[in-house]
C-alpha cells in the first residue's frame, strides 16, 4: 500500500475540505480570484511518499528498540517515518506539497507503557540516540522534525488511558497520550470536564498540550494549561522525575514546571495529574456585544477582567476585520440585523465583537454574565443575543480544516499569536496589522481569546497569495518581519503556540543571554547527550 | 550603647507583651501552674550582646566592600551582626535566651541600589564571601544563619520603595527590601492591596515573601505570592535576571519562577512586579460558621471550594481545640450563646468554627457569601454572625507577640504547617494530633488557612513545658518527630514558611534523589562558588 505526502499534510480526518461558498466569495474579492482559479490544486503533495534517507540506526540498535516494545511497535516504512517528523506549521505543509522530507526519524517507536520508555531513554541516552517524543502532531513550530534523524517516540498508541479519576481531590491522573476527545469523553462520563479546549482539541493529546505550554478557548475562567497541571512523572536521560500531588508548597522552585514548555527537550511527559472541573454545560451562560471600535471594545474587556466580580470562561474579541470575516460568511452582512446596527453607528471596519461564556453553578454563571452585561452597558455596546457565540462554538474546531483548500488555491494562510500586557496591546495590534496590510493584496485578522488581569494574547490570522514558484523564501521572509513587529511593540515570543525550532532564532535576544544560560544549564543537566528533541528546539 | 540578647529574640516592636487574663488561666489550667510561674523570666536573655567570633574578612575585601555602599552602610558591631543573623524560629529563640550566637555574618552591608547589589555579588563570587540576604527577619527555618560567615545583606534600609504603579496592567513594581505596612500604605493611598496578609506582615518583606514562597490569610481569593508575581529583578553570582512582565507566555519554563522559594540560595532579589487589587475594604462580605465535627467542617469546605460558585479570600477552619481557646480567652465560653450552642448539639471537644470572607465587588462579596450560607445550611452548621470574624482580624498579628511571655514562663511554643491534598487531610490532622497528645502536658491546635480545589494547608500550634536544663535538644527531638509524623502522612514539608536550614534534612527523602539534584544543578549554575545563603539551605 502506498501513501502520498497529500496524506500527512491534511488536517485532521481524510475528507477534502472545501472553501464554504460565503467564503469563496470573499476570497475571490479579495485576491480578485476567478472561480476558475478555486478548479484543481496548486502544489497537490499528490506523489507517493519516498524517502532518500534509509534509517540509519545499527543493526544491534535496531534489535534492542525492537525487543524493547515488540516489532509490531517499531515501524520504519517511508510513509510512517516521513508522517511522525511532521507538524501543522505552514512551512511544514509546503514541504509536504513539494514533495520534500528534509529531516525524518530513523524509526517510530510506540512504547506499552512507561517502564519501557525509561529502558529507551536509558539506551538512547547511553547510544546517543535522539528521541522526538511525539503526541498528536498538531505542531505550528517545527518541533517534530528529526534533523539528527533518531526516533520519533509515538505516545498515541499505547499512553492513552486514565489511570485515576480522583472525585475527592478533583483531580485525574492521565497517561501523556490520550486525545483530547477520548479524554474528555471519558470525564464527561463521570460528570467531570478537562476545561482545556485548544483548536487543535480533536488531534493533540494531554501531552503535548503541556509539553508546548497550550491554552484552551475557555482559558480566561480554567487557565492555561500551567494552571491546570498538578503533578507530573517524566522520563529523562538524568532519571525519572515524578512529582507528588500537593495544592501547592513552600520547598524549593516547583520542579514540574519546568516540563511545562519544554517541548521535548528534557525528557518524555508520560502521565499528568491535572485538575478537572464540573461538567454542566447547561448551565454555561454566554453573550455576544458589538463595540463602535476595537479600542472600546479592549478598554471594555480589560475593566471587565479587573471588576473582581467573577470571570468569564470563555472570553473574545474579534477586531474590525475578523468581525467581518465572521459577519460576512456567516450571512449577516446587509441583513435587517446589520442595516439596523449600522444606523446606530456601528461600522463595518470598525466595529468589533465580543463573546463571553460563564461556566459553573447556575446562578453564578447568570450573576457574572449579568455584571459582565451591566459594565457592556456602560460602554457604547450592544447586546447582540447568545447565537452568535453558539454558531461561533458550533464551527470552532473546523476553521482549522480551511487551510487545505486555501493552499490548494496558492494562497498562503497561516497564524502566529502573542502575550502583551493591556499597556502595550493596542501597539503591538496595530504594528501587526500595518506590517501585514503593507504587502500587497494581503488580509489579516486579529482577535483577543486568553484575558488575565494585566494582559492578554493577541492571535493573528493572515492570507495572501502565494508567491508562486518561490512560495518557501516568500513566506520565510514575510514571517520573520512579522515576528520581529510583535516583538519589536512588545510582545511575547508566543503565548501559547510553543517556540519549537520556528520561532528559536528570537529567544536568546528575547529572554537575554542570562535567561537563555539557564534554560542550556537545565538542559545539560537532564540531557547530557543532547538526545531529547536536539537540533535547535527552544533556541537549545 | 549595649543591646541584650533579649532586643533581638522579641518579635516586633519593644514592648513587652504579657500574657491576656483568660490566656494566662487556660495556661494555668493546662500546664499546672500558679501565679507564681508567671513571676520572674525563664532564660530572658538579658546580657549584652557579645559575639567570640571576630569579623574575617580581610582588610581588603573590607575596604572594597565599604567603598561600594559607603562606611555608614556597613556595620560590624557585636549587635548588629548577631541581629542580622536572626530569624523567629523557636530554636533560634533559644539560642539568644541562652546568650548564644553560633552563626554571625562578618558584616551587615545595606545597599544603596540594585546597582551596588551587582558589584557587591560579583565582588563576593570572586573572593567566595558567603553573601546572606536579609529581608524583615521573620524566617521561622533558621535561612539566615552565617554558619561561614559572609555578609548580611540588608536590603530594607534602602531598597524600599515602589517603583512603578502601574493601574492600566494592575500591577505595581517594588523593591525587595519593602517593609508590608509601607507597601500597603501607598497601594491603599491609590485605590489597591497587595492582598498578601502572612501573619508576619508587619516585620516581613516583599522580597522576603518572595524568597521564603509566603501565603497571606486572603491566599485562598488572591492566591499565593506565586500567584501575584508577574516578573522579579535577581542579582546572581552569573548575572543579572530581569524578566518581562507577560500575563503567560509559551516560551519555556518561566525563569523567574525559579526565584520564589529559592531562600537566597540562587540571588538576591532586588525587585518585583506583582499583581495588585482593588482596595475596597467595606464591600468585604463576611460569616463565621460552628460545625459539630472537625471532619463536617472539613467536607463542607472542600465542597465549597469546588462548587465553581466564587471562592472566599479568608477562609479558615479552626479544629476543636482551637475553637475552644478560642472561645475561652474570648470569653464565649459559657456565655448564654455558648449554652444554646451546646443544647444544639454543638460540643466542646467537638465542634469546629469556619471563617470566610469575600472581597470584590459589593454584589459579588454578597452573592458568593449567600452561596457559601447555602452550602453550610446543609451541613447541619450553624450561622453566627460576623463578629468572631471580625475580633479575629483585630487581633491577626497580635497572637505572635504571644510566643515570648510564654518562653519567659517556660513553655516551647512554636508551629508547624504543611500542604495537604483532601483525600489526605484528616489523615494527618489526627496523626498530628495524637503525636503531640502523647507527650505528657502537651497541647496542640491546628487550623487549615490556605484553600484549593485539590487540598488545603494544615497549621499546627504547639505548646508544652520545656524540659529545664535540656531545652534544644528536648524542642529538636519533638519537632523532628512531628515533621516525620507529618511526612508518613502524606503532607509535604511546609506550604508557606519555606525549607531554611531546619527542614532541609526532609527535602531529598521528600523530593527524591533525581529532583534533589535538578535543585543542585541549578544551583551550581547561578552560583558555581556557592556563595549564596551557603550552608544547607533548602538541602544545597
Amino acid at each position: 500500500m502506498e501513501f502520498t505526502y497529500r496524506e500527512i499534510l491534511k488536517w485532521g480526518d481524510k475528507r477534502e475540505a472545501e472553501v464554504e461558498p460565503l467564503m469563496k466569495k470573499l476570497i475571490k474579492e479579495k485576491f480578485g480570484l476567478t472561480d476558475s482559479d478555486f478548479r484543481g490544486k496548486y502544489l497537490p503533495g499528490t506523489e507517493t511518499v519516498k524517502l532518500d534517507k534509509p534509517p540509519m540506526l545499527k543493526p544491534a540498535q535496531l534489535v534492542f528498540l525492537k525487543s524493547i516494545v515488540g516489532s509490531e511497535n517499531f515501524r520504519t516504512d517511508d510513509f510512517t517515518r516521513a508522517k511522525f517528523s511532521y507538524g501543522k506549521f505552514y512551512d511544514e505543509l509546503l514541504d509536504l506539497r513539494l514533495n520534500r522530507i528534509p529531516d525524518p526519524p530513523d524509526a517510530v517507536v510506540s512504547p506499552n507503557s512507561h517502564d519501557e520508555i525509561v529502558k529507551i531513554i536509558e539506551f538512547c541516552s547511553e547510544e546517543k540516540i535522539p528521541v522526538i517524543p511525539v503526541g498528536g502532531q498538531s505542531s505550528v513550530t517545527g518541533a517534530l522534525r528529526a534533523p539528527g534523524g533518531g526516533i520519533a517516540l509515538d505516545l498515541t498508541k499505547h499512553l492513552n488511558r486514565i489511570v485515576r479519576l480522583n472525585t475527592v481531590n478533583k483531580t485525574v491522573t492521565v497517561e501523556a497520550g490520550m486525545f483530547g476527545p477520548a479524554f474528555e469523553e471519558e470525564l464527561n462520563r463521570h460528570g467531570y470536564t478537562c476545561g482545556h479546549f485548544p483548536q487543535s482539541f480533536e488531534y493533540s493529546t494531554v501531552g503535548g498540550w503541556i509539553a508546548a505550554k497550550g491554552a484552551g478557548q475557555a482559558s480566561t475562567g480554567y487557565g492555561k494549561i500551567e494552571d491546570m497541571v498538578v503533578a507530573l512523572k517524566v522520563v529523562t536521560p538524568a532519571g525519572v522525575i515524578e512529582t507528588k500531588e500537593f495544592p501547592r508548597t513552600a520547598q524549593g522552585w516547583d520542579i514540574f514546571r519546568l516540563f511545562i514548555g519544554s517541548e521535548g527537550t528534557l525528557g518524555v511527559i508520560t502521565e499528568a495529574t491535572l485538575h478537572m472541573h464540573i461538567y454542566r454545560p447547561k448551565n454555561t451562560s454566554s453573550a455576544a456585544f458589538i463595540f463602535r471600535s476595537f479600542e472600546q471594545a479592549v478598554e471594555t474587556m480589560r475593566r471587565m477582567i479587573q471588576s473582581e466580580y467573577g470571570r468569564p470562561h470563555l472570553f473574545r474579541i474579534s477586531d474590525p476585520d475578523e468581525t467581518d470575516i465572521a459577519f460576512r460568511t456567516s450571512g449577516f452582512d446587509n441583513s435587517i440585523a446589520d442595516r439596523f446596527l449600522k444606523m446606530r453607528g456601528f461600522m463595518p471596519g470598525k466595529r468589533s465583537m465580543m463573546f463571553v461564556t460563564v461556566e459553573g453553578e447556575k446562578d453564578y454563571t447568570e450573576f457574572v454574565l449579568r455584571k459582565i452585561k451591566q459594565t457592556a452597558g456602560k460602554s457604547n455596546s450592544m447586546f447582540i443575543g447568545r447565537s452568535p457565540v453558539k454558531k461561533w462554538l458550533a464551527q470552532r474546531y473546523s476553521s482549522a480544516y480551511m487551510r487545505d483548500p486555501l493552499m490548494d488555491i496558492g494562497i498562503m494562510a497561516d497564524t502566529l499569536e502573542t502575550a502583551v500586557t493591556w499597556e502595550n496591546l493596542l501597539r503591538v495590534w496595530s504594528a501587526a496589522h500595518a506590517y501585514v496590510k503593507a504587502r500587497p493584496k494581503a488580509f489579516i485578522m486579529i482577535h483577543i481569546s486568553h484575558v488575565y488581569e494585566n494582559g492578554a494574547n493577541l492571535y493573528f490570522t493572515f492570507l495572501t497569495p502565494m508567491e508562486k514558484g518561490n512560495e518557501k523564501s516568500d513566506f520565510a521572509a514575510f514571517h520573520r518581519g512579522l515576528v520581529d513587529t510583535i516583538l519589536e511593540n512588545g510582545g511575547s515570543i508566543s503565548h501559547h503556540h510553543g517556540v519549537g525550532r520556528v520561532l528559536a532564532p528570537w529567544m536568546e535576544g528575547h529572554l537575554g543571554k542570562t535567561s537563555m544560560a539557564v534554560l542550556g544549564a537545565v538542559k545539560r543537566h537532564f540531557d547530557p547527550n543532547n538526545i531529547m528533541n536536539p537540533g535547535g528546539t527552544l533556541g537549545l
